[in-house]
């Protein structure tokens, strides 16, 4: 597998995309994001569990029944959830726009929104910019419509990887935005993966939901799930011979590509976390020893999710009392004797108690922009990682004034 | 029902307590606490559900299988927590410190200790610091034992009323602590409430189980669940010719003294949620037309703990699509055209949307000491209050230096 230095939606092959300012954000910043695949390609989606959910993901949902989509369209600022009918009306105009302008049927467009809740979408304003991004699509424009997509995010988010499928090389890239209200249980922010290989659309729902899983799924920043979140899959089969020619991957080949995905999701995943609102440093939970993944996630997502966990890693307080309460919190069953948690690589707990260890080293550690804390649950086999930030004054400040 | 200025647990009759400087907290303020029953009384507990436990909660519900106790003694400062074997050994040996001063047996005396987790406790401190609590029990020590109790709470918290019971008069008191690693789920913090009633212990512990329900457990501050968290309840009957005099309470009768120990642990409750670390104000949440209490308490503690919504209070800033969020993030089945939501008593969402209003009247009125938000489910005749507080600056800064 190998990285692609400064990759994005557009590395595989048959995809175009652009990032304009249509004038949604006051700050006058990239607010329109268009991806698009040249040719006939399979879709796939997961959406945010959240019971309110913003109006695009049930347009999504619809145009989805097919497996099959060529576009999708993103704005940044508004977030098109709470606005009832006319909510729904406008997510499906703004399909209608780009379906007209790329001569698409409609269902074949995607539209995802994000920004703040309530607020209706400024339609004349979006009318006025889906001509200006289509007339900016480009095979290069990737990191562009990364850019379009962020709130608070500090940094575009987007890469890709090339892997050989069975002698072919294909690419899987992709572009994601989130900094807050993010938590897990698809309830993660906006991604939209794209990859050259040629799935079939059940398949490729498969893929993604596993690499979901293991990335998405895996990362929190305040425990918070937003009401709009959606990771859309968008596989052309470009590197192949297009989609129409796509028979069965061989099972090495599919597991190649399910890796491949899952690594640009993860990678999103991570810089997400890294870039959470206010956050000085990425956190890695390394859960291991857990009797199923999904204990060993809900392990380490409640240590992640620990405001006290998160405050004493902002403040380099090797404090890991407060982690072992974590641990305990995550209504998993678990032998508080066998646990044995380290921090930066020093064991610091084990066997029922705490093990000496020199505060101000692993303090002066805990500085890193990335920290480990490792739980070993002792119980079984299953392992994952889970990524977070810490919480910091930025993040009250940033979330005490957002709209006003 | 009659509020006591100033009660406490000394305020019903043939309690004693007590609370002094034993040198455990290097601040130099209170940091051991006893309170006592001059006579025999019946007892019961409730504590937190998290699966790392502290040493001392063993040692309760080992003292209370017979239903049976005299003596609390709290300490502040460390919480015997994750100290292994030797942690077990220094519960048991603060009961028996205890039950020698007093000539007690050592099973009627129980224990609780807060503060640090994973610090050995210092014995020989408590050793001596025992005798000199004992010393200075009187039966209006209630509220210096509130005070030794504290760790960083700012206020001394204690309360008491008094209620007819079938025309005798009796009196329920309480005392608490708790400022953070506060959550639901009998985790909230420790408390001791007594009365003079006279109770048999299996019912004393139905009525502390539903007082517990709808006050202590509706109690967030930053949705962690301490390890050590326990409230326990003694009954001594005083009033009505001791606890060997005890017939069955009228339903009636038990109905009062169940509304009366609901209020004096409410009281506790939102007096803890106020003073949540760095907290500026006071947030209710009341929560109407759930299907169900436990369905109703999901919904609202789902807000309460949500990040977004603390900081949005903390910044007065009426942003309701954050209380959407964590209305629709509480696993609860909702229809989000159905659901209303105020905000200081101003209707902000309702019918799937916004309803218009002046955001500069609702900011302003978020800046009193209470606030209260308001959501209406509509699907069932069950409510529920829930107290939390502000995510601020100052919640950020307690705790990220807590221990360095």
């Amino acid at each position: 597998m190998r990285q692609i230095e400064g990759g994005s939606v557009t590395s595989p092959k048959g995809f175009r995309a652009a990032g304009v300012v249509a004038g949604i954000k006051p700050s006058g910043t990239k607010d329109l994001a268009l991806m698009v695949s040249d040719v006939p390609a399979a879709g796939a989606a997961v959406y945010t569990t959240n019971r309110v959910q913003g109006a695009p993901i049930g347009v999504c949902r619809q145009h989805l029944l097919d497996g099959k989509a060529r576009a999708v369209v993103i704005n940044s600022g508004i977030a098109n959830v709470c606005n009832g009918d006319s909510g729904r009306a406008d997510a499906h105009r703004m399909c209608e726009l780009v379906a007209q302008q790329l001569d698409l049927p409609v269902g074949d467009v995607l539209v995802c929104s994000t920004g703040i809740i309530g607020v209706p979408l400024p339609m004349d304003v979006i009318e006025a910019g889906i001509p200006k991004v289509v007339s900016e699509l480009s095979t290069d424009g990737g990191s562009a419509a990364a850019a379009a997509m962020m709130t608070t995010d500090t940094v575009a988010k987007h890469t890709a990887v090339e892997v050989d499928l069975d002698g072919v090389m294909v690419t899987v890239g992709a572009v994601a935005k989130g900094a807050a209200m993010i938590a897990p249980n698809m309830a993660t922010m906006l991604s939209v993966v794209t990859t050259d290989a040629a799935v079939p659309a059940d398949q490729l729902k498969q893929l993604l939901v596993r690499a979901v899983g293991r990335s998405f799924n895996c990362c929190t920043v305040d425990g918070d799930m937003s009401t709009s979140d959606t990771v859309i899959a968008l596989a052309n089969g470009a590197a192949m011979g297009g989609i129409d020619e796509v028979t069965a991957l061989s099972p090495q080949a599919l597991d190649t590509l399910a890796q491949a995905m899952e690594q640009v999701c993860r990678k999103m995943a991570r810089i997400m976390a890294a870039d959470g609102e206010g956050a000085t440093k990425l956190i890695t939970i390394r859960v291991g020893g857990g009797r199923s993944e999904a204990e060993a996630r809900q392990v380490g997502l409640s240590v992640a999710n620990s405001s006290l966990v998160k405050t004493a890693a902002f403040g380099n307080d090797p404090n890991w009392g407060r982690i072992l309460m974590a641990v305990g919190n995550a209504g998993v069953e678990l032998d508080q004797d066998k646990v044995a948690v380290s921090l930066c690589g020093t064991p610091i707990y084990g066997q029922g108690t705490g093990i000496p260890f020199d505060e101000e080293v692993v303090s002066e550690a805990m500085k890193a922009e990335e920290i480990d804390i490792g739980v070993d649950l002792q119980s079984g086999t299953a392992d994952i990682e889970i990524f977070t930030c810490d919480l910091t004054y930025d993040y009250v400040r940033l979330n005490a004034e957002y709209t006003t």
